[in-house]
Order: structure tokens, then sequence, then C-alpha cells
């Protein structure tokens, strides 16, 4: 990488905050950060559907990449051969990728949860792989990746509470060797930060000893992890009541696989700063747009002959450029470039929303905000 | 449309020949197209995986469109009432649209040939149409196309002489209907231009009766159809080394479907203008490259760590920016990135190829260009 002594290697600052909501940068090597940031998901070493110049030119400051497809395909060894997977996929800006650890048990097949981590077999191919948090933060540097995700294990939110409770204390023992893995790891460690992943499910108590453990342990971030996971957003907010607080003040907080556009707006409300989601990426492929008025399917008859753009307050290309009837055509005939403007649409308007959350914030009017997104998105 | 008028409705100009190859302009309200030319195909109201200021970006002055897709989805009319094809799709510079007669007999079902045209069932939802090169001439006017085809019936090179004969008298008493209908279409008829479709197989006597009998009636231009239906390209060539000389010297010579980089070299050396192809497209979705050393499947593994350009000599973003290793992780995994990536090359390979012969007869060295480039490519 093109290594800029001058920047730090990871640096959070809070400019501003309205009621729990908070608004910030995070300075590293290879960019800035805007908080509240949505990370679009490049899974494959892609976004799917989007030119990285197109990604930037939409005002994302950061990407996510998937430890669990690359270890895969094209293999992480093969990706660092290669240099690195800024280069290998043209994004030179940062890139924080996942730990594996909730997709391979989403995933794979044939999976041996122990001590040691999880054995699995690909979907892909069969082969044979074992995941453990030293291998993860392995991976993830193999990557270059500028924000290295702890190796975590992921249940499901409505398994017994000793099931989540022994999950959660699993997890926080692989924090404790993802953070000796990752400070292990040379010059990697030296321009790039580790965040730890808060567990506990849909409980306050094993939420705050979580919370206490990974604290003790010390994170450049915190995530929380284990939520979006189909609790509904009743119980995901008020699972965020709380768990934000737990997690340092001074810190990124990342909720983890988060969301639609009232989960982005309820949880920016209750203290959270980071988001990834396939959300505006898979609905770009599926017909499915976002926009101010709430989402729209674009595949639906009655956008045959809509001469009007998909969004009329949008500024995007897509909306500057073509109809619901056209984009309604596209995504009727299966044509790639439908899966291409619809893309690129969401992650714009997505952007659009965390641009309009940053300013809201940083001018002390965010409820107010919020109230009117409500209003006009979900009414 | 923004009409122009001080541009001609049609104006074909030669300005340089070297032995058979002719370079020329043709202009047009809507803008100048460049021969020897290579039409995008953008059959559906897209040129599949690529955005229309892409199309425009690597130097397509004019694409096809098909009439058999578009009159079945979204319509004809319906694309009317959008305000035509180039606002649907959002390309402004001219666009040539098929008769929808070839690909009625190679993709429609329950098909009734008649004199008075075809009758056949949609293969999307199974509906009844007729087309008549009435009803052609009527939806290339309701799309708006710039240069309208002759409605005619493409037999296969492999029938019996005498089909072939009444097929080509069927297709010049249809070339009469065309014109008639096309000159019917008021305001259209003054801005668009018509050509007709030179019928017959690889049978000489064939061949010239037609070119007599299209020239009899005027056209803009004269396509040469009924090539590239799987004769080969020896048997191609052999037919024009005498097809392109019986049509008039001072129209453009449009050569339908036609083809791979060597086909396009060898039938510019025999005096063609213009061209139509999904192969760059189509190669660019299944993972063939097209480079000045030959094609090249991205799907083999020997690519997979190839950190060089798919193409030394080309400039065109995929080649700047991503290496044969990457396009081969994209192809491998599916990803779409990968047919917009290596479309967008091979397109621009294919108008770089256009271009590099368009200065080469300029410079009356096309024997030599073409010497060279076989060499390379087919070596
Ligand atoms: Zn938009
Ligand atoms: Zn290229």
């Amino acid at each position: 990488m093109p290594d800029i002594p001058d920047k730090p290697r990871f640096a959070f600052r809070v400019k501003a905050t309205d009621g729990l909501a908070r608004t910030g940068e995070i300075v590293m090597r290879r960019g800035t950060i805007r908080t509240p940031a949505f990370m679009p998901v490049g899974t494959a070493a892609t976004v799917k559907a989007m030119k990285p110049e197109s990604v930037r030119a939409l005002g994302a400051d950061i990407i996510l990449g998937n430890t669990y497809h690359l270890m895969l395909r094209p293999g992480a060894e093969r990706v660092a051969r290669l240099g690195g997977l800024h280069t290998f996929m043209n994004w030179h800006r940062p890139i924080l990728t996942d730990s594996g650890g909730y997709q391979v048990m989403s995933l794979a097949s044939l999976r041996k949860l122990t001590e040691e981590g999880v054995a699995f077999r690909s979907h892909i191919d069969g082969s044979r792989h074992l995941l453990t948090p030293e291998r993860s933060m392995e991976i993830q540097r193999l990557l270059g990746s500028d924000i290295v995700m702890a190796f975590d294990e992921c249940p499901r939110a409505d398994r017994p509470r000793d099931e989540i409770a022994a999950s959660m204390e699993l997890s926080m023992r692989w924090a404790r060797r993802s953070r000796d893995g990752f400070d292990s790891g040379g010059e990697h460690a030296e321009r790039s930060a580790l965040f730890g992943i808060q567990q506990g499910a849909l409980d306050a108590d094993l939420r705050r000893i979580s919370a206490q453990k990974l604290t003790e342990i010390g994170f450049d971030g915190y995530a929380i992890g284990g939520l979006a996971v189909g609790e509904g957003q009743e119980a995901m907010f008020a699972t965020l009541d709380f768990a934000p607080g737990m997690l340092p003040a001074d810190r990124p907080r990342y909720l983890m696989g988060v969301g639609k556009p009232d989960d982005l707006v309820g949880a920016v409300e209750r203290g959270v700063d980071m988001f990834d989601c396939v959300l505006p990426t898979r609905s770009g492929r599926n017909g499915q747009g976002f926009t101010w008025k709430g989402p729209v399917n674009l595949r639906n008859a009655r956008h045959a002959e809509d001469t009007g753009p998909l969004d009329e307050r949008c500024a995007c290309p897509t909306c500057t450029s073509y109809s619901r009837a056209y984009l309604h055509h596209l995504h009727k005939s299966g044509e790639i470039l439908g899966a291409m403007l619809l893309t690129e649409h969401n992650l714009w308007f997505y952007q659009a929303l965390m641009q309009a959350m940053r300013e809201a914030i940083a001018e002390r009017r965010f409820a107010g905000f919020a109230r009117d997104f409500r209003r006009d998105y979900l009414g």
C-alpha cells in the first residue's frame, strides 16, 4: 500500500452529538471515514454490479469484504500474492473485513465447532477448512484489511439463555486470541485497526459482561454483533437502548449487518456509528428501490409507463437519466443494466441518508430529522 | 427528438479508398457515423451490462436495436408513449433497428410464413403477433429509429437453390412494401433512412438479381443479409468477393450479424462499411476476451495469478485498472462486474479495431494492416 506516515493508524473523533446520536470521523492511512457511516458490502472482492469508482463517487468512504468468501475464492494467500485486496479489486480506500465467523455458520456445510475454532467444508467445492481466531487474523492480514474484525460465534437470538451465555463466553475467549493474533501481525498491525464484537443476543446482563471483557482486552472499535438475525426491529431497538452505552464512548460502535433505512435512523438515534448491509445491493438486483417515500418494487406493472424518476429528490445518475418505466422494463427483462442502475441508486440513497443524518446531528436537529424521515418513509 | 435542421437526413461520403476498402462517414440528424463502423447490439433497449455513456465513451457512433424483442417487450406503442427509444434508453445518437424478420424466424414459436408476413407467438408470453413489412415499418417508426431496415426473410444458406430463390423474391416484394411503408411515415421518413437487404445466400446470380431489384426501388444504404448464418468464414468471404460490388458504390454497405474480428477485417477488405454483432457483448458475459493476439478464455485457470492486463496494447478502463487474475476471479464467481468489465473491454477492442482500419485505409496501408492483424490475431 502507499503508506502515508503523516496519517494516524486509527483516530476517531466525535465532532458533534445530539441526544445519543453522534457524528465524527475516523482517520486512517488509506482515508477518512465520516460517521455515521454505511459500508457497502463487497463480498467477493466486488460490490456487486458496481465499479469501484462509482462506489466512491456516490460517497462511500469504506467498503466491507467477507473473509469467508475470499478465503475460499480466490483464497487469502492468492490475494496476498496478487498484491492484496485493495489492488486486486481497485479500491484504494479503507476496507473492513469481517472475521468469517458469522458466514461460516450460515453458509458452510459439515460445520464442527470446538474451542479451537470451526472446521467446515466449502459451499463452493466441498474442500475442508479450519477457521480459528488465529487463522482469521492471518487471512485478514493477507487480504490487507484496514479494519479487522475479531473472530466470534454468533448464535441465533432465540436460543436458550445458557446457550447464548456459553457462546458469548467462547466469543470473548476468541476475542482475546484475536487480539493476540492481530498484534503478532508485524507491519500490518502497525497500520490497521482491530474491532471487538459484543455478543449476548437480547440479554442486557450478557451484553454488559461481553462489553466489560472486550473493554479489558482493548480494541480500536466495538461492534454490536448478534442482532439483525431475525429478532425483528422492536427487539433490536430494545437491545440498542442499552447495548451501545455499554461500549466505550470514545470508540466507534459498529452495528453489524444492519439494515433497512429506518433501522439505520433508529440505530444512529441510539448511538451507533457504523453499519454494513447487503440490502441496498441485493435489492438493487431484485428490483427493489429505496426512496425517501419508502421502498418501491420496480417489477410492479404500475411503473410500466411511469416517465418519472425512481425518486424525485434523488440526484443520482439513475434518477437523473432514467424513468421508472425503463427500470421496470430492465428488471422485467432480467437485464444486467437493471441491476447496475438500481444498485447505484440504492447505494446513493443509503449514502445520502447517512450524509443527511451527519448534517442533522451536526446542526443538532436530529430528532426532527428522524421524525420527518419516518413520516415520509414509513408513512 | 432535438431536430437539428442544418444536418442532412442522410449523407454518406467516402473519404478514402484503399483497394476495395473504404473509409468515410454518414452524417445524420442525431450524429455522424464513421465508417467502417461497428454497431454494438442493444437488443432489449440496452447494450447488455453497459451504461450508454460508457458505450459512447469507447467510440461507438451508433447502436442497434431489435424490433422483434422491443415489439414484444416493452412494446412499440409503449416505447412511443414513453418518448421513443432514444429517450427511453438514454442514448441520443443514431440507432439502427433491424426489421424483426431474422429473429422472428429464429426465436418465435408457431411461425406461419405467408405472402402477407409472418404470424407467430411470442417466446416470452405466447401472445399472438403478425409481422408484415408495413407493421415492421410502423414499429421502427414508433421506436424512432434513425436507420430502418426493410422487412425480409432470411433462409438458411444450405437450403435448396429454388427455395433460396423464392425466399429472395419474396424479400424483394417485401422490400418494395417496406419502401412504401417507410415513405408513408410522415415526419419520421423525413429525418430517418431506410436500408434494403440483399439476399440470395451464396449464389452470385441470385445476389445480382436481388441487388438489381433493390437498386430499382432505391434505398439510403444496402445490407448484405443471409450471411453469418453458419456457412463458415470461407464461404462468407467467397460471397463477399462479389456481393458488395453489386451494390451502389455511393451508398453504405452493411454486413448484418458479423462478426469475429478477423471477419470484420476480411469484410472491410472486400468493401463493407458497417457491421453489427452480439459477439463482443455476449462473449463479455461468457468470459471470452478479445485481444490483438487473439481471443482469451478468462475462465481458464492459467489466468488465476496473472497480474498483467487482458491486453497489453489496450487503453480501455478494464485493462488500465484490472488484472487477468481479477477478471478470472469475477468470471469464476459469476459476478456481474465480470460481465461489465469484460463487455467494456470487448466493445473497446472492436471500436479500436474499426478505428485502426479507418486510419489504415485513410493512409493507404490497409493491406499491410490486415496482414499484420492476421499474423498477430490468428497466429
Ligand atoms: Zn436515485
Ligand atoms: Zn481493454
